[in-house]
């Protein structure tokens, strides 16, 4: 995964030391923010390679790349095996939807990533988590106790996932707590950001009359729903559908946004790009 | 087309009615905003129905009803010959995408309603609107005299037509000439609502980082964007679609939930209920 | 539930019957197959009706009904009372995704429907189905002994259910064991029907190059994947996407697409006429 | 536009020339039918790349490129200057909505391509289509006479367009004649083929009750209906909806898929694999 100012003959550099590296490119797309401007160093280049390297061919490899090539274009780059699946941490209150469908996508071998631990501020999942093999801790978060709270989540998460996922988690983080994690963190709101932003969408949906609700996976920053959204999806509905009805189709749709999102994000498929996102 | 407090026996009067006058129901649609609240008086009841009348049982009919039912349960009501299309008036700018559309629907008869004029504060579109064989009525709008621009526009409208309808006019009506005219107006606005309310909503989409751009189909109100909805749709954007993209695709949509709107509205199935709709 | 022959006054005196008898109407839906005939005794007529009525007046209702309005009408009709959620019984082989979607749904309570017992032909799933407290039973069905597993199953469901589904079940039923069930029984094919009927859909999906992959809900009749369709949707796929992204991705809609199906059925929405449904 | 057996150095190759040439890489999109046999000479490969060239250098590269790269690799290649728009003619019988919809996006620089002509076996869309400024060419089809007919489309075709697109053309096309035309014919289907192929297919769909209709864009091939699929979509209906509005609602889901199509075969970003598509 690579990304750069624009510039002619990236691609060529790349793509030639793979070949002589003896790798074999299985799946290469790349974006230029405004590729007319690159002859001019204007623009941003991203570029996602997966290709195949055979076992003894794989030592220096990454460190021959940083330095012929990615030392060039300045790249901001990393490298993955995608045998060796990301850690994922997922972090729960109540609701049971987007939890569970992620452990049984887990379960069905279809997320590309090994989810390590739940962690709840209740203790109502416990047993479904269980079931799944799965340890659940519950770490507590009462209004005068946040920050103790979110220091033991620190010492459950760090160094045991490569990303945490807030599956309908309804406390919002800390900037200091996220600073100190360090590590991307995927939510899942339940409306079409930014219609909606803050609590009680659902409710604002009704009054509002829209045909239409949603939900939007987003990395998590300090500003409240405002990070770089991954995915979108919505789900009709009418004058006739009640609030429950709204929340029922609703969790629907969050159930497979957030899905999609976490999965894409174990695949390394996602770079950030300013407030936005780039998904291969 | 009927409502009124909710309460019993609404359905078992309006239905004996028709059916001691001669009348066959061809299609009946109803909504109670709280059902169970019916018995106390609480929420309120929509009726729609569409009935076959032979002619020579049409005097009166609709004063009988008047009479008869509508006074016990103190209904909102109205009666529409549907043989009878609504005139429509048309406001457009430069944008010809919703117009076309419009008119090619009409044209092709399925819009159950009469396109009788448009109105525009360009000439740019006369001579594709003129092909229809409507008249094409410019009305300049320049900053220092809208007010007479929107006076002569009452002069076109009043009398002239049943419903307004904005297919990309780029001009903010006057709460004043909204009250003058007295018609139900019709909007399509390019965004999701409420999403990107104002000007540039594909722009600031774009900035935002969306996965879906929508299209909002609304009843103009003195408040900007505010007015409730009647039709909403999305479809779905890459990182890779540019702005110009976005427009094309946004275009689409805009063109398919205004013709919905504006179908749905002379074919009465639409009602304003507070600042949401109820659609048949 | 009522169908008969249209002809006026049948809401009027369905309405006028449920309004004296003080029972409060909740929803109404209505279809004429063709109503303009109506006045000749061309078309079907279908009402759905969900009513409050105090316990005190339940006595003898759904006979008073049958004799004042069915009768004079030639109704074919049935009461049900809505609190008594129907009884379903699942039938799985191996695949777990429609079968986990369901138990969930139910556990949520959004199902307006009982799950009673889960049958399979295979011991795979027996822990998932225990763990929401259900009763597994194993019936295998071996090629040479087809005719005693049916036998099986037939005690088994037979006073024991309302409705029998098939979450992903790979066995034909034969024509025998429908009319000894008596049920109503409802399968997900895994595809989108006419297209790809019988065996092996995905493949042959790819092979043919569809853009769209779907899934298809219906009633099963003698003639196989040619009962009445229920509910149906698809989901985009492209060339590059492979055999296994085609079956996963298929397996989302499945489950949506099921779940609706027995929902809608479970709360007396769906009327079969000939080959096709009515879906209130 | 490069395809061929699939064998590791491709794109190094590609994108070294292209860089020691001068040319800017755009866009690039690549595929693999089987990515993991590569190393073996199994799968295809497709890759497409836009670039940008100096206008002096542009002398020879093309040969410079078969001499090469394309020998190398025994490529099947081509090479097109984008700012050469695609020479489009339309067939079309009488309905007019595919055909409209077509030259209204051409008109406002949707479509990246020039429609040169219109041919129709009707008179009826003669005005509509000299109103755009096209010519309208009037060659009847009677029955007995097909084989002229298809002589004189020939005459006005050849030499004359670079693709053929059937905006509902009635009128099967023999063998003989897409032999002798040696063009790429699109036809727009009005069903979600393989479901309805042949005559009448909403018809079919009503009596089926399906509860999604939809329209298949493909390449014309000798078998009808069985050429590769370009582009599909679906639109929900209803037990309630009347044949009629089958066809309305599928006409708007037939010119949204018919325009994709175009668009994506004038822009080069579809090729045929087999009897399948790869649009990049």
């Amino acid at each position: 995964m690579v990304s750069c100012a624009d510039q002619p003959g990236i691609v060529a550099a790349v793509s030639q030391f793979l070949f002589a590296a003896g790798a074999n490119i299985i799946r290469s797309d790349q974006y230029s923010s405004d590729p007319y401007a690159a002859q001019n160093g204007g623009g941003m280049f991203f570029l996602r390679m997966e290709f195949t390297l055979a076992a003894d061919r794989r030592e220096g490899f990454a460190e021959s790349f940083g330095l012929q090539v990615a030392e060039r274009f300045a790249m901001t780059w990393r490298m993955w095996d995608s045998a060796k699946p990301k850690r994922v941490a997922v972090l729960v209150s109540r609701e049971d939807h987007c939890l569970l469908d992620l452990l049984w996508r887990w379960r069905r071998d279809e997320l590309h990533a090994d989810i390590v631990r739940v962690i709840s501020n209740w203790e109502d999942l416990r047993s479904d988590v269980e079931a799944f093999g799965l340890p659940y801790f519950h770490v507590p978060m009462p209004p005068d106790a946040k920050r103790e709270g979110e220091q033991r989540m620190l010492e459950l998460l760090r160094d045991n996932c490569d990303v945490v996922v807030l599956a309908r988690y309804m406390q919002i983080l800390s900037g200091e707590f996220l600073d100190a994690l360090g590590l991307p963190v995927i939510n899942i709101h339940h409306s079409f950001l930014p219609a909606f932003e803050g609590a009680g969408p659902y409710q604002r949906a009704k009054q509002r009359g829209v045909k239409l609700i949603g939900a939007t996976a987003h990395y998590v920053t300090a500003e409240l729903d405002g990070g770089p959204i991954i995915e979108q999806d919505v789900v009709r509905v009418t004058h006739a559908d009640s609030l429950e009805e709204f929340v029922r189709r609703g969790a629907e749709v969050e159930r497979m946004v957030f899905a999609r999102a976490v999965r894409w994000h174990c695949e390394d498929r996602v770079i950030r790009h300013g407030n936005t996102t780039v998904v291969f």
